[in-house]
């Protein structure tokens, strides 16, 4: 039946495509709106338009950017840290940026290795990585990939790739998370804890 | 931190501005939205410009509307039904619609009489429902308000408003909801049941 005509339903139809959102929860969001028009609407639309226009990959790291640059790669401070910190996807960076204990540039891979999915090497932004250790003025890059095999095979084969430019390759720590109860981790998180246990004297 | 430029950000803090949308989610449908910019990001904010510019009030029975009358007033088989459903807000219009039981036309209150809030009789629309009651060809009028204190409250009201005019006055039926269990319902809802109990032979 009518939600109050069609292009009231198609915008419905399209915000219930959203994650986390369905046909109920989208159906009120549209009512808010509806409600909202001039206050929220509105600068809505003209918001999702300009990033859509203007939104593009950052042509050093393959951050999401309005420019061609992104804010990160165009801050010198930054760049002149010398850390690249090498992450799977947007989505990871700003969680990274999140945590504010990084104030390096990043470098986004695009993904992971994965053998079964057809994604190789050449589907990832690895090339252009060792093209930018090579050019120079890199000490460190930091590998900060999921702790899931995918990203660990990943985090390996990005690491041989390195191995040439003989730059200095870390990896994020694995352990026990921060307010985590030993009682309820899994077994692998301990092993990995315990391998890299540290003194503490 | 930068979440990749400033028009990105200010589109995240209005989306984290709708129902049942954080900050956290309001990211994830802003990275969904970035990786879908041709097929959703653009298509959506075209359906809400739309939307915004050409949304209003029906003018008969204040529906939400991209024309002047609404789908449901315009639709001459359910003006002949002569049966007028008033209900407090959209939402609970498009409740009704959904369930696809009622044929007639509708008439949103825009809320409930609440004179904590300031809200009175001429806050709402029930001297429109008067005036178009009068106007004639108008059978019944049934309520479809909400079960509670203001609700039945705006019910009476509206009830005696209609009085002079001789048109039947319904209300929806109260008791027990369809697939309810006895055990977990209130006992408001039972003593309600058990008051408008009716005979099965």
């Amino acid at each position: 039946m009518s939600d109050g005509g069609t292009g009231i339903e198609a915008l419905i139809s399209l915000i219930s495509r959203l994650p986390g959102l369905g046909p109920r929860s989208a159906r009120r969001v549209v009512l808010m709106l509806l409600k909202k028009r001039t206050t929220l609407m509105a600068p809505l639309a003209q918001a999702l338009s300009v990033v859509a226009q203007s939104a593009r990959d950052c042509t050093l790291c393959g951050n999401i950017s309005t420019d061609d640059m992104c804010d990160i790669c165009t801050n010198t401070q930054r760049r002149s840290s010398g850390e690249i910190c090498v992450v799977e996807d947007v989505a990871d960076l700003w969680a990274m940026e999140r945590g504010m204990a990084f104030q390096g540039c990043y470098h986004i891979l695009g993904g992971t290795l994965s053998p079964l999915d057809g994604i190789g090497p050449e589907d990832l932004r690895i090339p252009d990585l060792v093209v930018r250790v090579e050019a120079g003025d890199i000490r460190e890059v930091i590998l900060a990939l999921s702790a899931t095999v995918d990203g660990q095979t990943t985090a390996h084969y990005v690491a041989e790739s390195l191995e040439a430019s003989q730059v200095r390759v870390t990896s994020l720590a694995q352990g026990v998370p921060i307010g985590g109860e030993l009682d309820y981790l899994d077994d692998g998180t301990i092993k990995a804890a315990l391998r890299a246990r540290r003194p503490l004297f």
